[in-house]
Formats: structure tokens, C-alpha cells, sequence
């Protein structure tokens, strides 16, 4: 069997060597140079040819740096005569570029797939995109991982009488429902409204919480602003706190002060999709490291991925007779 | 300027027709053989040498014959030296396969997007696409129409006391959003709860409709059974009749039966992106024809299309500020 | 060595599961769904990743639906990261449309031969194409069997005393030919007239057929009709009785009528590639599910597939000198 | 309307001259330099920013080196922003690669389209390919002239009475029929039998010759060994003497020798798509430079091809009903 | 004829400014969005459909910022049929990555041609590369511009005694041989030596600096770093003073104070193909906006580029016999 | 592991069986024929699926026909399945057309990489390429030997008192920089001036040279012209004799004439990239096949190629430190 050799960029190398410890291998060094013109180049320190090559970066701030970088390095891999590139993605941020909601408008997520395949990507390893459709987008295969059994892991030596997980979107809810099951907990949401082209607002909530502690479950935290906001109508109804669960914990701008001392807010967990934020002791974080040296040994071996997250993901459960409309 | 051509597949000639009325050329004539093996052959039956050729073909059942017709059709284009190839494609059926929402599973709405490109395309010309980023699976560029304003004009003229404008479903309640500016009412939609693997059920409804008449609004309806579901919802929660719009209205299996006869239903609108039902004479058809002609218009003058929808579709309108998070 | 997968659609599950227990293999299920839309999707029922997949799908009527299902699943393989797709068309229908005989008319042999790439097929293995060219339509390796050895081993035990191998087209009489050596018998051929654009006739007999018994040969048989003019001829010289064989016996309108009720015809050959047609006991049908399985084995392992064809094809036996006008 | 400029290699600089002269433009300079290691570099003397370029290069002996140079000035012409690049090639003499008929063969009919295209040309315009099906090798438009109707021309003005005319292969003869019907006389054909792998020889002639006058229609001749083999069994069939026609008079080897002096041959009628032999004055030649002069002219203007042809090639007639088997 | 629109990313509207003055045309908006996750998206703010779109943005750090704004413009202007889209890109910083100078090195400027053209682009017009094979990793038009006749004209009326034109390197000396010959000078250069494999000194000055004063030409000056070197160099061979005269400036680093306080310089004159460093009163800048205007304005017409710079560049200028070896 | 297979066109046939001893392999054998037509058709001798294919052919005059045979044979591997199709071009001659040094002029260099491609090739493996930045034209992987190691040996047995490595061109004095620290020597270079556009004389040289012999290098010697020229400089500078080595030994025109009887030559030394000239029994030539056999090996096995370098060439050896600007 062909060897395995992983490489990182700069955007996360506490993930890649966590993977690389789980897999059992060094993560090999990359050489990053910087021109004074501030041109990047990418050095591969390690042996490529013939070998199956993972290149572990999310699209992280600051983001056009770190796809350079990987784009770079996929380039650089395929030009050593690689047997096969994998891009690990664990986030791929430009899948909130997903449509064309305007006129003459850039869909970066498709844009960035096609920049990927072009540097000779063979295939994507990610987890948890915005949208499903931007599966859609890429013309190699993906193998598209879920943190919901991670996340659920967490909450299930608690007590969880009175719990409800809540969706802050009514449109994305369809995920809370599958996460509410792991945890056997009814399930509530967040039902927006946009009040202006530059403004929305959570206006209700869908669901009974009154008395009830929430679980909020989102798929990516930025700034933080919504989960504030849903709160806020949380409380209204009656909800009695909150511990706070998402995939991707990027908390820039005021994300950190503003969920790190409310006053609903019991705890907030996350994955390592991302670099931890500075200066927030409190965050809990579990790993997802083993999912994806799980999956890349998988991968290698010719195994199915599906089967790793059996009663997780219908989306990679066992096939299943369907029905329509 | 270059000439326009005007094909027409069997999926709909009524359509391609009335688009010619407007345009004031003829729609050009094709030859379609079947061979005894049942395979298709196409020849265009007009010059298309240095012309824009557009070919009208919405994927309506036989969806795979008229998908191998169009196929064909473009080659010959392609073939005969075109300038443009434009398929004007008013229902691209493909658009609900996409996602993978399941192992190993085809993603069709970017497939068929990949042949019409192999086949020679240069644009394609479509209405209400079943997901905003299915535009994402096409490489060529995508006019995307709404049908909005058609639907809305219809209910201008009514009295519009005491109604309120319904989407079947949550996640998709921006568009109701949208349409129900347009007519100035309020919104409500319904939530949807999948009960098992193979089974989803509308259990509530969120926002106020108790004693109000409904104007139900989908973007396709094929069966019709989540509408009658819906209707039985909204009668439960007091609702007093339901007037139904739809762009696309299949109306397959017993769809004409259930909503023809249905005793909450006042009236159904839809359009005629797809040919309409056999016996039904009460279903009311607000014709396309004119959009479609108007935009071809437009893109054979180098005109913006968006200015079209001014004040119905904003991601067709002026560029906005917008906000993120 | 990767492992073997083997799928088919509905075109002809006989044969896949003939070749299955030739080869030792499971057939692996396939859900095939279709939407309320006529939209189909395919899920592989078996992990495809880092495997040898072959995909079994004859291009029979219906011609659309089951080239469809194929692309279908060709796209579901390549996204489930199988090593090579392989598609297994016995019959290749397409193959008809081949040349630009008229102005802007399709080239359905070469879109379609497009349209497999797009989809993402590595190879194709298929049998007896309408014209040797069509080859050449493939950007990717194609595998390209012949019937000829099973046709000719079903006379072999025969008593040939005066007979004569007649081919209906002297444009085609170059596989007849081989055919007859390896019989060892003369050839015959019919020589077509058009009489005007839409009727062709055959109005001569090159070769001397008086007194002797037929083998007529043909690649595919449709309606039948041209072997109906054929044998008329041939009575009309002497001819006393004729066998009918052919590599892909579609056998569609009044054919079956025609042939098997024919005073000419003793006996009528056929292969498997297509499915049998219905009502039809006394047709003789010699399967080449031997063949494509151990053509599968041949490329799964490597080694030479024109070896299995040595004495009976020269496009597959060792190279030889060849010589030019 | 955008300019044309027209530009030759050294294959058949009087043609382009020809065709040039009839279009009224002037021919275009290129510099084709040969470095001292053999390698050629093309460079265009003509500004072709936004032009429609024409590129005149029959595939002649030596072809390999006129093949290049032709790549090369494609690859001029699109780097100097050329709107359309259309290559000019009377003679595709690749196009009798075009199947494989043995293991492991390159097909050089499809390879040598593949690299046209990869050197950016956007049209082909050629004459009398060899099979039809080679059409179909290339992805870009291609328009595929015949030079039946000026070879007809010449024999109008004859006393045609007792002539009849000849195919040498039977596989061939429907081109033989159309000529036929242009000159409103029969038509017969040889039948060709394979004696060895190495060896072919025309055993009989299908229809009447005796006591005629031949008129011989082949597409190309090159070392006239075929036809003069046909001419002998002419003879032996009571024909009285032969007038022999091609559009591709290549002539090579002891082809001049043996045609010049055959004692059956009354005179020998080709075009200019390649060049002349040399020492040979009674050669008639029949320019087609009118041909493709016509045709560029509908080209750039946008006008049909196949009205060129009206009455002389059904494949380029108007759209006709058809029939299949 | 088809409109002009221009477009700007952030990189240097001072200069899309200027070009737009001189071409007579508004500078269309562009609305760049920049998401809380660092994901830019590009809005363009004018019709595209059917005109030549032209998007100014040289790669000036933060490049990776630059560039992927550029990409993304070019994505949205063919999302949104624009007829062609030329990117503007007057200093190709990626150019310097044009060799695999080291194992497993990406080719930065392969890769960023490749990426362009999978965003859409058309063609390029650039200025100034690094190496002139970089030209060949585009496989769209380039159109490749010279500021020398713009440099050279600030000195045309000076005093130009005892001048001459200095290289920083033997290897690039072509370019100043050109230059000189505009200035009517001799000309000289540094001659450089790896010490080892981090650092490279100028160790000698090849032709007569003595008692001379120097311009020195590179064609980018980033650091300054190897400028001072080689005036340090010119100063121990006598050499009185130097005027500094490059394409691209950018003066990052220390460069500003390097360069404005060094003893031996009297000028330094650069061009807008970059934006001007802060902080540099005296620093001389020719614009180049008006070559720009001037090349968009005969793409447009297609009209000669080459003829622009007749008696500049000779790889501009009109085609000339030439010499191998 | 997959088994090699070695295939030779007709250009360097001596060097592939070289290349084969060394591997202990068999060279394969293929079918060349070349049609009355000059066209050219290449049959593989050896069965080639899921083989690693090797193709060894250097692009020597005459180049055009040793390019097509090289075309056909990736064209025959690819369409028999071969695993990988590695091209063996251990002269890659295009290498020399690799910018546009004139308007409308054709980029062979690329031009011939992309046809490779096209082709079918999978990776490229060649020795010393003109100008580095060739290297990108491809889009496969490239492994770039160097001879710089073989020519070192020859002259370290030697006494190298006095002596000094000598550049024929200071815009590529980089690689004898290289071999003069193989060899532990200094360096010294000529200076080339263009006098007109059609001539270019070397009119100094750059380092001393007075009294010494100097081993002058180069990497392709063609004609000899320019290496003759340098020699007359030499003695004018005082040197007392030269060895001349280099790469690729053509020598074409009055190449052996010049170079054989020199007075101010000793030796000429080359490789065996290129067939040996006829009629020059004093030329010393060191084999490369040991370096090409061990590169298949290394590429085969998946080891690294660069190894083989090590202390040669920097590009090829551990990735180390690196400094811009």
C-alpha cells in the first residue's frame, strides 16, 4: 500500500499534528517563503512520489493567505508526482458563497472549487459546509464529515432534563432535528425576518422553551451577533439559560466578550476545525482530529467513511429506501 | 447584430411558440428522428451559422427524452457553426438532485449542468430554480427569472382584505417573504417534521392565519400532496380558504383530483413553464412567454436583465448594500 | 489487487448477473429513484472507494432512460471515490448516428461518447460497434469485443455442406468475411440501391448463393426489415433456406413476427448483449457473459484482452505487418 | 464586420493564392523560420487582433512537417487575438487513421483533431474526408465541402453515352451514386477481396461494364496501385477504355508512370486540393479554389453552407425526411 | 461596436482612474464585501452583458488579498455574459515563482495563469514581466506592454554626457541594451556571484563606469536591497553619481530610506504601474496610464498593439527576419 | 508493483536499449508504418495494460516526424489502458521557442507541452531544458535530469591545474557557476552584443582567462557557430586551449567540420541524449542511460528522484533555506 505523507499551512498546525499523532506519522515540514514582493511559495520537505499526500488547512483569517498557501502546496504536491492530493479542509469558509443572490454577484464557493481542481486537487476532505449543495460545486469527490456525534458526546453524561436544542435558523433546522435525536431532546427554533435589505431580526420562536435550559446548536460562529440576538427571544419566552454548541468557532470581532459573559449562556463547546480564539479559558473544545485521521485511514484503506458515522448522519448512514415529494 | 433562431423541442411547443409571438420571428423548425433502436437524432431545420440560436426545452416528463432531445438539438447548433447556443430551459427539473444527502448518491442537477456544457451551451435561461445554488452547478452563465411579479399581478386586482400570503415550507419562506411585499400582506408558513426516514409531515403553522383566507404559494407542485397537508393544516388553524400559486405546475399522478376538487381551495394559479394538465379548464394560466421574450430580447441588445424584476426580485435588482452575520 | 464492484441498471440484469457468476462476484444493488418530476437518481448500494467499479447497462429502449440511469451512476461512482469506472455497454446504440449525412444534424454517437466522460467513466468495454470509427469518438481507452467466435461456434457442430455466409450490405461484407473463414465457407453480399431519399432497396446478390443454404449476418437486427428484402433476394436466386445471426438482436416493432415466421429462415442466432425480445421460444440465444467477464478479469489483472480473441478477430490478435493501398 | 485575413503555409501556397484571388483579399506573409535543430517557429505578418483568420494547409507530403507548421500558425493566430481562427485544410489525409483495426494502434484521425484543437483553432473547413465518420473526431465545428459537382462539370460537356461510372470499392459506392445522378448515367463498383493480412485484391466488378466507357471516381489517389488493378478487371469485363476522376490527387511513388501510360486510361481528372505532380502536362486539374472561396464568404457572412451544394451532396442539401432501417 | 466598461479592485483605482480619463469612459463601482469570516465577494455595479470588460488590478501586497478580489471580479463579469473579460494586471508579481528551482517547489506563476483562466479570463494585458517565458504559462492572448519608451523619455532631454545605462545583471542585460539604444549610450552591468546558497553579491561591474555618470535599470525594485549593493559597486569603480530608473517600484521594506538618502543617487524615477509609497516626495513617476488607454483602445478597435511601440520593443515592433544559433 | 514496459520511436533507438540494459528489462518493439500518403500510424508490440509505459525518444531532425511518432505511440499506450504513460524525451528541442520575442510569433515550447498532454502522457522525463522556466509550460509532472554530474567525472581524473570553466553566455553563467564548483574551479564567461537584429557577436570576456585552458560548457552545441566565436575571444584573452563539453551534442551543418579541427580545441565531450554525429571517431561521449535507468527506477519505486543529485544540482537536492531579494 502506498505510503501516507501529511503536510500543513500555517492556518492550523495544532489540528494537523493532532491528526498526525492519531495516524501514527510525522507531519512532514513545508517551507513557506515570502517574497518581499509578498508573493508566496510553498517547499515540500518531504518525499511526494507515489505517495497518497493530505494537506491539512481550513480557510481561516486571513483567509486569501491561507488558500494561496494551499493552493500552492496542492500545486507543488501534484508537480512531485504524488499519487494522490487530498485537501483537508475541516472548514471551508467560502461555502456562504453558495448562490447568486444578486445581480453580478462572484459565487466564491464554486469559484474557489474549480481553483482547487485546477492546482490539481484530486480530492476534498471537509466537514460540516454551510449549505449541501455546495457539494454540488466541486467536480471531485468529497467525503463531507459531521461534528454532531462529537458535539452530542458532550452533552450526554448531563443531565438533561427540560432540555431543548434550538435552531437559530427555521431554515436550517433540519440538522437540530438530527442532533436533537442523538440526545433525545425535542427540538425548537428561531424564526427570522428581514426587516430591511441590511438588517434581520429573530422575531419568534417555533417550539416550546419556556422553563426549559436550550442547547443552541449553529454550524459556524463569527462575530456571534445572531446567537446574542436569539437569546435575547430566548429569554423572552422563557428560557432559563443556554449552553451553546457549534462546529466551527472562529469568534472574531466581539464574539469572544459578548458570549463569554452573557448572562444565558451556561457553556459554549466547539470543535478544532479552528484555532481556539485568545483569551477565552472558559471554551470548550472537543476534538475532531480522530474523525479525520479516522476518515484518512479510511480513505487509504479503501474503507467506507459511512460507516463511521453510523446513527449520526443519515447523509452517510447505510442507503435507505427514500421517498419523494 | 446577429440574427436570432428560435428551436423548439416536444417538451413544450405552445411555450415556444408564444415567446416567438412576442419576439416577432418565427420559431424555426426541427426535425426529431427516432430510430428503431429508440435512439434520438436532431436536425435544425434553419440556418444557424453566426446566429444566436435559442432552443426552448423545460425538462417536463418524459424528462429524459426531452433532456436527450435538447442535447441534441445543442450539438446540431454547436456543429452548424452558432454563434450562441442559449437553452432556454423555463423548469430545469434536475434542480431537487442537489445535494448528497445520502452515500454514493448521484447529484443530478449538476450533472445534467456538466452535459449541457459538453453538449456546446454558452448560456442558459431558466425561471425559479428549485434551490438558489443550483446556479453554482452550471460553468456557463445563468439568466435566472422569477416569476413573481406574473403571480403577484394576478392577485392585485382582487380584494385583498384579510389575507395573508403562505409557504409550505419554513426554510423556503423567503421567497413567500418577497411575494407577499409585493401584494402588501402579512406571511405565515408552514413547519415541516419528518416522522421517519420515509415520512414527513407539516405539523404547525408559524404566524397568525386564523380566520384569514390563504394565498399558498410553492415553486413547484407535482403530486400535491404537501399542499393538500398544508391546506389541512391551515383549516385546522382556522384558516378560511386558500387561493394556490405555483411557477411550476406539474400537477402528475392525482395532483389534478386532489387540488381540482379540494374544498378549501378557491382557485389555483400557475404558470406555463410546463405544459398544463389535461382536464382542468377551471386552472388558471398567467402565460411567461413575455419574460422570456423580454430577456431574450435583452441579451440579444446587451441589455441588463435584472432591470426586468425592478421592485420584484431583488438579487435581479440594483446592487444594495448588504450585511453579513 | 483492488477489489471488483459490479453494478447494473435495469436495462439488462440477466446479463450482469450471468457475468457476476462468471466472475465469482455479488452483484451490488443499486436504488434506482424516481422523483414525482420523472427526474431518476442512483445510489450505490456498495462501497465503491479505491474499488474497481463496473457499471452493466446495454443502450436498449427505453434508449434515454437507460443511458440516463447509467450516466446516473457512472456520477455516483466517481463521487464515491471508486479507482476506474468502467462502463459495460454490450450494445452501444448511439453508434448509428455517427456521421453529418445531412446539414446541422446531431452527431449522437460522439455527444454521447462525451456526455460518458463528463460523467466521469475511465473506460468503456462494449461489443460489436455499429462502424469500427466510432472508436475514435472515445477520449478514453476503450475495450472493443466481438461476438464472432460465439456466432461461429454455434455453426461449428453443423453439417455446412453448401453453405454460404451472405452479409446484407456489401459495405459491411468485411466482417462477414471473417466470419465465413472461420467457418470455412464462401461469402456472399447483398448490394443496396436508394431509390430515393427515404426507401433504399437491395436489388442484387454479389456472390453465387443458388442452391446453397444461407448464414446471413448481421451486427444488429431492429424491425428486421432489411433481412426480410435480403431473403427475398436470396430466393429470388436460388437460394434454398437461410440461417439469421446477429451480434445484437433488439427484435423491436414487427420483428419477431417477421422472423420467426419466415418460410426462408431454418434458425434464427442471437447473443445476450440486448435483453431477449418476448414471445419468441425457438430463437437461439448464446450468451457472452463469458466474454465480458473474462474481458474484466483480463483488465482487472492486466493482462491482454486481444489474446482472448486470437483466430477470430485480427483488430485483436497479435500485431502483424500490414501493408497500405 | 470583422476582417478576414488569409494566411498559407508551404504546403499549397498556390491555392491559397487561388482561393485568395477569388475572395479578393490579399494572402498574408508568415516567416517560418527552422532553427538550426531542426524545430519550426511561425510568425505571422499580419496584424490579426479581432480578424476572422483562415489558415490554408492541405495535410501533404511532408506531412508531418506541414502538420506543424500548421499547429504553429494556429498558435500564432490565437495568441495574437485572433476572433476566430479557422483552419483551411483541403486535404486531411490523417483522416484514413481512423479506426483500430489492430491492438494497441494510435488512431491518428482523432489524435491529429485533438491537437488542432489544442492549438486553438475554432473551425475546420476540408473536402471529401475519407470516411464520414471522421467528422465527428473533432469537437469544433466542422464544414465538410465535395468536390463532386466541379468533377461533374467536366464530364457535362462529353458524349456520355455508353458510360457508366466505376467505384473501385463497393464499400464506397454511394459517393459513386451521387456522381452517378449528377451525370445521369450508371454506375458499377469493385469488389475487393482480402487474399492475406497483406494483401487485397478487386476480384469482380458488381454491375454492367461491358462494351463501356469507365468513368472511375475515387477520392484519393496516391500510389494508383487500386486503379490500376481496377483497370485491369475492367478489361476482362469487356470495358472499352477509362477516364479517371479523384479530388485528392496525391500521385505519388510510380503513380504518374503508371497512370500517364496506362493504355486503358483516356485522361485523368483531379483538383487542386493538393498540389500538382510533377512531369505530368496532360493531368487535368479542376480548381476547387471557388469552391472554398465561396464557402469562406458564406462563413464570414453568416450564410448557409450546404445551398453551395444544392443538388450535388444530400448532406449538404436542404433537411430532408429520412428513414432508418 | 461593443461598449468598454472598466472596472477596479482595491489594488490601485489611481490608476483605473487614469486610464478611464484617458479613454474617455466613467470608472464603473465595484462593491467588495468583505464577510466576518474574511471571504471577500465581488458585486460589479454596471451592465456587463455583451460588452468588453476590462478589470484593472496589478498584484501589490497584500497580493493574495489582490488577487483573489481580481479572480472573484473576473467570476461575477463572466457570470454575468460579459463578452470578453480582459484582465488588466500591470505588475504580475507572481512571475518571479517561474522555475522548479528546488524540489517539490511550487511554479507560483504557472499556477496563478491557470487560476485567471479558470476564473473566466479572456486575456491579459500586463507589463514588464519578470522572465519573457513567463508568457508562455498564460493559454489565453496576452498582450504584453513596455514602459522603456515612457522611462526613456524623461531622460531624452537631459543632459546625457558621460552617461551610460547600467544593468544590476548580466542576465537581464538584453533589456538595458534596448534602453541604451533609445538614449543613444553605452551600456554596462553588474555581474553577480552566489557566495552561497542564501546570498548573492555583486562582485564586479562589466564595461567602463569610470568617471561616469550611472542609470541604472531593473525593471522591479522591492527592498532596494540589491540597487545599493550595485551602487556600492559602481561607486569603487568611479563611478560619480546615479540616476535609478525602474517599471515596477514598490519600495517596500526599507527601501524609501535606502533609496531617498543614498549618496550616490540624484533621481529615482519609476512608473503608476504600482501605487506610490508613502512618505517619498521626490520620487519621479511617468504614468503608464496613458499606454494602458492607448492598448485597450486598439484591442478594442483591433488594431496592431505592436505598432504602439515601434522602435521600442522589438518583440513589439514589425516583424523582422532573424537568426538562429 | 506494476511491471515497466520500454517502447523506442526511430529516433535515438541506441540510447533506449541502453536505458533498458541497465533496467534488465526487454525493449519493446513497435510498429511504424508510414501510408503512401506520408501519414504515420504507431502499433504497440507489448501488451501495455495497467503498465507503467515508458517512451523513450529525444526530439532530433528530423524533429517533426520524431514529435508525431512520439504523439501516435502516448496515443496507442493511453488507448490501450496503459497505468501511466511516462514520455522519455531526454532532449526536448522546443525547449528553445519559449517566448515571444515578436508580435504574433508561436511559443513552440508550450505549444508542443500541450500537445503532449493532449496526447496522453502522464509525466515527462528529460535532461537539461534550455531555460528553466520551461519546466511550467507543462501541466504533468516533470522530472528534470541533469548531465552536470557525468561531465564532471570526466574531468576530474584530469589535471585541472590552471584551468577554468568557461560560459558561453553570462545570462546563463548559473549553471557553470555549478559545474566550476563540481570541479573546484573558477569561472569565467562571454559577453554577447546583438550588433544588428540579425547578428550577435560574444565581444568580451567577463573573468581571466589569460594563460589558462578553459573547459568551456554549454548545453546544446548545434552548429557550433557561437562556440567557435568564443574560442577566437579566448585566444585573443590569452587562453592557451580548450575541452568543450556539453548536454546535447547535435552538431548539425558544418558542425564536425569546425569543432573536430579547431586548433584551439582538445577535446569535445558530450552525452548521449542526442544519436552521436556521423564521421567524428575523437568525439568522446559519457552515457546517460544510467541516470535515465535509475530516475525510471527511483519514479517506479516511489523514491525520491532529487537523491540522485545530491552535491549536483541544487535544484534537485534537499530542500533547503532560502533568501529573495
Amino acid at each position: 500500500m502506498r505510503e501516507i505523507v501529511v503536510f500543513s499551512g500555517s492556518a492550523h498546525r495544532g489540528l494537523a499534528q493532532a491528526v498526525c499523532a492519531e495516524l501514527g506519522v510525522e507531519l512532514s515540514s513545508v517551507e513557506m517563503t515570502r517574497f518581499s514582493n509578498d508573493c508566496l511559495q510553498a517547499q515540500l520537505q518531504a518525499n511526494c512520489r507515489q505517495r497518497d499526500v493530505y494537506i491539512v488547512q481550513p480557510l481561516v483569517p486571513p483567509t486569501q493567505e491561507h488558500l494561496m498557501e494551499l493552493l500552492l502546496m496542492i500545486d507543488a504536491a501534484r508537480g512531485a508526482s504524488a499519487a494522490q492530493v487530498t485537501a483537508v479542509i475541516p472548514h471551508y469558509a467560502y461555502a456562504r458563497s453558495d448562490k447568486k443572490d444578486a445581480s453580478r454577484i462572484s459565487i466564491g464557493g464554486r469559484l474557489v472549487a474549480d481553483m482547487l481542481t485546477t492546482a490539481g486537487v484530486d480530492r476534498v476532505l471537509t466537514m460540516t459546509l454551510h449549505a449541501p449543495q455546495v457539494h454540488g460545486f466541486f467536480s471531485v469527490p468529497v467525503d463531507h464529515l459531521t461534528a454532531l456525534g462529537v458535539l452530542a458526546e458532550h452533552f450526554l453524561d448531563d443531565d438533561l432534563t427540560d432540555a431543548v436544542v434550538v435552531s437559530p435558523d427555521l431554515g436550517n433546522a433540519k440538522t437540530a432535528t438530527q442532533f436533537s435525536r442523538l440526545l433525545g431532546l425535542p427540538v425548537a427554533a428561531g424564526s427570522k425576518r428581514r426587516l430591511a435589505d441590511d438588517r434581520v431580526i429573530i422575531d419568534a420562536i417555533v417550539g416550546d422553551v419556556a422553563g426549559k435550559r436550550a442547547i443552541v446548536l449553529d454550524d459556524e460562529i463569527a462575530t456571534g451577533g445572531s446567537i446574542v440576538e436569539l437569546l435575547d427571544r430566548l429569554a423572552d419566552e422563557g428560557c432559563t439559560g443556554a449552553a451553546v454548541a457549534c462546529t466551527h468557532g472562529l469568534f472574531v470581532g466581539k464574539a469572544v466578550d459578548r458570549l463569554s459573559q452573557h448572562p444565558m449562556i451556561t457553556e459554549v463547546i466547539t470543535t478544532d476545525t479552528v484555532p481556539a480564539p485568545q483569551g477565552w479559558p472558559d471554551l470548550k473544545i472537543r476534538s475532531v482530529a480522530g474523525l479525520f485521521a479516522q476518515a484518512i485511514t479510511r480513505i487509504h484503506a479503501g474503507e467506507s467513511i459511512s460507516s463511521l458515522f453510523d446513527g449520526v448522519d443519515p447523509a452517510l448512514g447505510p442507503p435507505q429506501p427514500k421517498l419523494f415529494d
